[in-house]
């Protein structure tokens, strides 16, 4: 089922209506301008978060171990590009540059995600083990954030906080599918865990920004209960220990980035790049 | 907007639900067994043509012209996976293999589809004159299986046949941008057509096996007429001309293909087989 369909009747096919370019989609709480460069900052760091994972999710499409998973992580990274598409808007809105530009037209260093969303796809229990961490983050933050004073911002996460729930329960169904299956899916799932851990920290680091922004943003550090409590309880289920501490040195709100995330943002920006305007 | 979101009200972060998985997602027409080996070999041509363009479309994700157009490219694919599950479900109904068995288990001389949809992805123009020709076939072909005298052909099209009518709209909606476009972006189109043409007389051919289905298949041969009318219509409004001739000697439905299918497959396959079953 696709989000875009049009409502027409079915047409004959003789009479095929070639009137205009529908192709346009509702950007959730686009009703203005963002009112400082400080909140398109802040918003940049969200739409990042959310292109970056779901570039990655996309290379799974026919590429999952099973055809209902393409299916499951194809449209989880579609709803994060939709994600990406309204914060990347607003961002842009405040000096005048459309969200083509901020995703296809940056250098690396203008991004802002955070590390965790770059660590590569891996095998399937990296995947999840990242969707994992990413999704229960990102559904504290949106539901923290529909209290924003920024009325965009709020609308934008009301909107996502529904999508991430489904992700959220969708990373937990398969942790607990991983670390209960054999010795071998375990195994994995724990080393996926192990390695990604590290990378958690990052995600609830309050940065300058933060406070100059009051009550329009959500302070990180607030959220790290919130994500501890979830964590804590799908671990216990599925029977598997917290990993033992260690925390990155990621930088990807300051725009530094591992070095994966070249090769990535190449991937998406070569054809934009090669033909600014997508007119040729 | 994912198509399987839960209904499930918001949660608190201490009570995720993680009961059993709910990762199933509804396959049309899965009422019965295909009733004979013809039917399920038909349910298979179809099956194909379906998955394979669907995994050709899903490399476009984050990396179209547009953040707009890879929404719209991986709604697209996600559709196609979604006939093609729901096809291949049926055609190995009538010997007990799953969808994941003949998407992932079969090898190359078992694959039915038609050339033109694993012609490669090319530059954008390529992969929309391929759309065009693909999505005005498959909307005149499930607009008459409508009337199959096996329901669950019958079923699988009903749902089917709407969303490629949006496939086929957006299509055309692109075809006409990039012909009325500037003078590169119509000698691409131009030239994407022209090495794609060949490729549709295939789609057209009426092999043995139609002949032995009755009125249970639709006769390829049925729908140049109303294929030709909607092509005709969409170049004359584009100002572009079919191209002249010549046929390709594809031979898709006895499972013969062409170099970059092997790839393909590989792609789509290799996890699955690496860990069989998918539990590792």
């Amino acid at each position: 089922m696709s989000a875009t369909h049009t409502d027409e009747a079915e047409s004959g096919h003789g009479d095929v209506s070639v009137t205009e370019l529908r192709l346009s989609e509702e950007l959730s709480g686009t009703g203005g301008s963002a009112r400082s460069a400080d909140i398109a900052e802040y918003a940049m760091w969200l739409g990042d978060d959310a292109l970056i994972l779901s570039q990655q999710l996309g290379a799974w499409i026919s590429r999952a171990p099973e055809l209902e998973e393409d299916v499951a992580l194809g449209n989880i990274a579609l709803d994060l590009l939709g994600h990406a598409r309204s914060l990347l808007h607003y961002a842009g809105s405040w000096d005048g540059r459309s969200e083509d530009d901020l995703a296809y037209f940056r250098d690396e260093p203008e991004f802002r995600s955070a590390w965790l969303m770059e660590q590569p796809n891996g095998d399937f229990a990296q995947t999840i083990a990242r969707q994992l961490l990413a999704s229960v983050y990102m559904f504290e933050l949106y539901r923290a954030l529909t209290s924003s004073a920024d009325a965009t911002l709020a609308a934008i996460a009301e909107k996502s906080v529904k999508e991430v729930d489904y992700h959220r329960d969708h990373a937990v169904q398969w942790v607990l599918r991983l670390a209960g299956g054999t010795e071998e899916s375990r195994r994995r799932i724990v080393r996926a865990f192990a390695d990604l851990w590290p990378y958690a920290t990052e995600l609830f680091r309050d940065e300058p920004l933060i406070d100059r922004l009051g009550d329009v943003a959500v302070r990180p550090s607030s959220l790290r209960a919130g994500f501890d409590a979830v964590v804590d309880t799908v671990f216990r289920e599925a029977e598997l220990e917290i990993p033992a501490g260690g925390s990155s040195s990621a930088g990807g709100r300051r725009g530094m980035h591992s070095t994966p995330f070249g090769h990535l943002i190449a991937e998406m920006q070569v054809l934009a790049r090669r033909h600014p305007g997508a007119t040729w």
